[in-house]
């Protein structure tokens, strides 16, 4: 029923791109050895290191988001330690507690717009070290940040690079969730690559279920500081696929010829069209996303109307007569589905 | 290289089954809802309890089996509780501590061919409870069985009975591990069908990975004991699957037109090839095991010469002369790669 | 050296009470039952149990108040859930984690004064159960006060009733950190006596180690709703003490007549007159305590001069002109070295 | 009732040495700094370095045997790492999962009268690193002895420098529990001294709540080889005491004039005394035990005899008619109370 209305709701509602279910199909009968160890991994570990321009990057995939997140977090903090966040981070806001069920606390920054400001990191980080008590206290162990934002918003790359020196003075290594990465790679107007990404950060994970993937994420180590035996660890998670050689195939057709870019780009055009229609309409924007997610302002009354129409997600009421509401566009997007949302709304 | 090799190394080298690789590209672009709520779960859901027999069975999907066992035992122990297994089980021996890591013992009886027996299970129990300092200790919780065991051998109705007696009388849940289930089912002369196994046991999971999926397994709780908010608990194990249909899907593609058996039926005809071959040869086994794992005594002459021709794992060293070997077939396993095998052997 | 100066850091300072160094010393060589199964115990929970009027109370003694949080909080939280806390509560501000670190996040609402607010916890509750994405969150799970709080404040009565009815309403169980309580149960004009807390708390802890005892805390579990095998979970905790009765004896000797009111009164004696002294001289308070702890508004002038006369903790920098400074009056502090710091300062 | 008996049941049923009650008495109102920064933690640190002979120890003081056990192995592992120790270790059986609810599996070797082979020992590093699928399993990251044994045995000299070697060959640190190292020091033929024992030991810890003291164990590293933040872990554990000084005052007076070495002895008197009188009267000994812990073999008869004249535990049942009960001195134990019950037995 909810099919036959204009689904905006997430960038993970679509299969996966063709190119991989290609990819399933002509190598069915393959034997691969197990665990991550097989010459798809080891090929897309290669392809990364080049699109990374990290020579020595260490790569490993990982089924999903918060699995990378718990995983990455808990074996590079110490046990005292803490990982710091935007109050927004995803991390923070909607993991369940994954993060603390591991051990560790989520330190929080105010968000900007989803972003956090390093001023008000070195804050924080000065404040623990003042402090005469800190032995009782959490030590700031590792900055996460997300790129896009949970608000679609994206860092500049001076705001990065603010946020790495931050780091780097204090020994900090800097972890950039990107689920949807892709999306930001391809936002017109940033100035942030993924090279530049893969200098500034000791760690970041290139999203693949958001991104025309079935599922998958790829991890990236760039300072030869993957954790020791870190495919235990992975293993001791429950994070360790037998078939591992799935999420490895479908990152090395992602990185052929630009697929991962190419099927990014889709979303953020539809994205801007989506983007732009709303806007004509008279409607207001709650964040300037540059990326495929778009936070609407809209009254109760345009709420319901446009619940008979599309399928998106409720983000959070403002007050008692406003609420923000948030479409997201895909790889898969097609623009006549966009079209036809601008038309109604 | 080593693919021209015959390959028997394990049940979870090929990729999946033409009609789930199928099922994914007719429903590309269909828009399903996130995190298990879609109707492919629904539907494999449903298909699953009518197999099962159980019409109130709750049933969710988990993408590897070392992620379903942490998540299983963890959420239906108390904190102080420990699970009961066999000393060569899966948790016990391969699983680099996961259970460990979410806070839980394993408990671990003498293992008879890879199976646990009931009487030591009583005795284990008891000693416990007449410990007058069994505060002091870790509870028994919880009872875990492999089935096939990690020898590939099969409980028979009467054992896991005499089990499923033991834990009702000391109100222990049953967990039954299926990594393999479907080889289980299949065995000729095992009188364990799946019905039977889910009125005996109190939870128990439904392999996909090794049985023709690319990923997934089928948890089944059968006494309406689901552990409450038991979709939190699996996203904060980092096990929720935003695309939670991928797996639901595969189930339900295995759960129609008895797929999953069929597929299964294949490894279980050509191991009884594998294991006439081998016996017929001369070879001695080390289990009389009926299902698709065969464990093959050898001495280190046969070892080097073995390992010319064919891929396999070297499970144990016996003695200084000897070695057991373990050769996998799998629902993808062809009768022309047996026979090649038997050939050279 | 730095016992020269007047002292005044905290309460915990000095030994304990004249009446437990007795105790211990009459009963030397008295052979007891070990981990709290002995006759001081059972006389210490049977006085709790009298002065705090609920005939059932369950009542068991831990070695100090971080392990007690840990364990009250984890074993009576679900997995899945999280305790609510203010922004300044001690398990989220200054127990390096020990929450997070036994799996669990705590939740934080601003501080009033160091007080939640009703109207706020409702609103966090509320805007949980609202959420559509409730599932990926943390579950409020249980409600955290300090009484006194980390700031010396104190609920009134109607506060307290008003926090515990949204627990009620919601079915959380209300956790008091008594600490430093008998500093509140004598702090004049507070209307919270201590079998009031007991009626409106589900569990609580009656501190000792700041009110004149070696070491210990008193937990009281108000509903028969002490955790399953609790004394099992104590000692997976590392916190059951083989010498039980080193704890019991002391609560024992505190509940024998009214020597904890006793002791708990000079400390607010004390705390009053220096209050009293720090306002004349024309000091400003940072927050209004009518408890043992005092926070003082100075310039780093003034700071600089006390630091000469007397030990007191620098709780916080208001500005680079001005800091907080804590001074803490005990059980055991003298009338003579609060006159002597009045004169001085 | 019970205490009219006479009382063997284990050495933490008596107060403390009255030295260390006179050192409370005579520093009451002194006020000391908290959390063990104290000088009386300083002096006894000190102390500890001097006995042990290690100039560079790190020493710190923590409340109880199982909390200490829980701390040092848990902040000394690495995620993915286990510890090695004999199936009766105090770890294994009796401290209710505490090393599992810290993330980590204890590793069991047979045990030999309590104590581990250290063949045995390089048999299980040895299968672990030749395992194929070593990443699957836990890896062995620490060795756990205790001394004098839970069944009263100590090391030799030679036993223990050569699981010391075996631990230097694999980079294994190793653990000595020593809740009853006293009484190891004390026992007549024993050539493993203290200073021995720091110089094969990375850490271990010297029992005190056993040996005379209220509460409190002295931790003691001896390779500089202190965990990162280690106050913070202790914190973070729960077992940070702030009254510090309760623990370390103790360990000063019983490092003053040899206390701690005179109270173990009286133990180890007392001990051979009842020993001899149990052989004399016919008893066989399940265990030659040459420290304070004596473990005879009874009939169901002489059994239900003993329980009328004495309190003792009993340790395990051999068959349906013979039991093992362990009797207990300690630093209190007097002689006319061992003669009585030699002379009833």
């Amino acid at each position: 029923m909810s099919l036959e209305k204009l689904y905006f709701k997430n960038d993970y509602s679509e299969g996966a791109a063709t190119e991989i279910l290609q990819g399933f199909l002509s190598t069915q009968l393959e034997q691969n050895t197990g665990y991550g160890t097989d010459k798809y991994c080891k090929s897309a570990e290669e392809k990364i290191r080049k699109a990374t321009g990290i020579e020595d990057a260490q790569v490993k995939f990982i089924c999903g988001g918060t699995q990378t997140n718990q995983l990455v977090i808990s074996t590079m903090l110490q046990p005292f330690e803490g990982v710091i966040g935007a109050q927004t981070a995803h991390i923070a806001a909607h993991e369940a507690g994954a993060i603390e069920y591991s051990g560790h606390k989520v330190l929080t920054l105010p968000q900007h717009d989803g972003k956090i400001d390093p001023k008000e990191l070195v804050d924080l980080i000065e404040t623990f070290w003042n402090d005469e008590s800190h032995e009782h206290m959490v030590y700031p162990g590792m900055v996460y940040v997300s790129h896009p934002t949970e608000l679609g918003t994206l860092y500049t790359k001076a705001e990065l690079e603010a946020i790495a020196n931050v780091c780097k003075n204090y020994s900090l290594p800097l972890y950039l969730d990107g689920a949807r990465l892709g999306y930001g790679l391809m936002s017109e107007g940033s100035d942030l690559d993924l090279k530049t990404i893969a200098k500034l950060c000791d760690v970041f994970y290139i999203g693949g279920t958001k991104v025309g993937a079935l599922c998958g994420e790829a991890v990236v180590f760039t300072r030869n500081n993957m954790p020791k035996c870190f495919v235990a660890q992975i293993k001791q998670h429950g994070a360790l696929m037998a078939k591992g050689w799935v999420t490895g195939m479908q990152f090395d057709i992602l990185f052929t010829d630009d697929l991962y870019l190419k099927l990014s780009k889709n979303a953020i055009d539809m994205a801007k069209l989506l983007k732009e229609g709303f806007v004509k309409k008279g409607y207001k924007l709650h964040v300037d996303s540059p990326t495929n997610q778009q936070f609407i302002v809209v009254s109760n009354e345009q709420l319901e109307k446009l619940r008979e129409k599309a399928v998106f997600e409720v983000w959070e009421r403002l007050d008692k007569e406003r609420a923000v509401i948030r479409f997201v566009t895909s790889w898969a997007t097609k623009r006549e589905t966009v079209e036809k949302l601008i038309e109604v709304i």
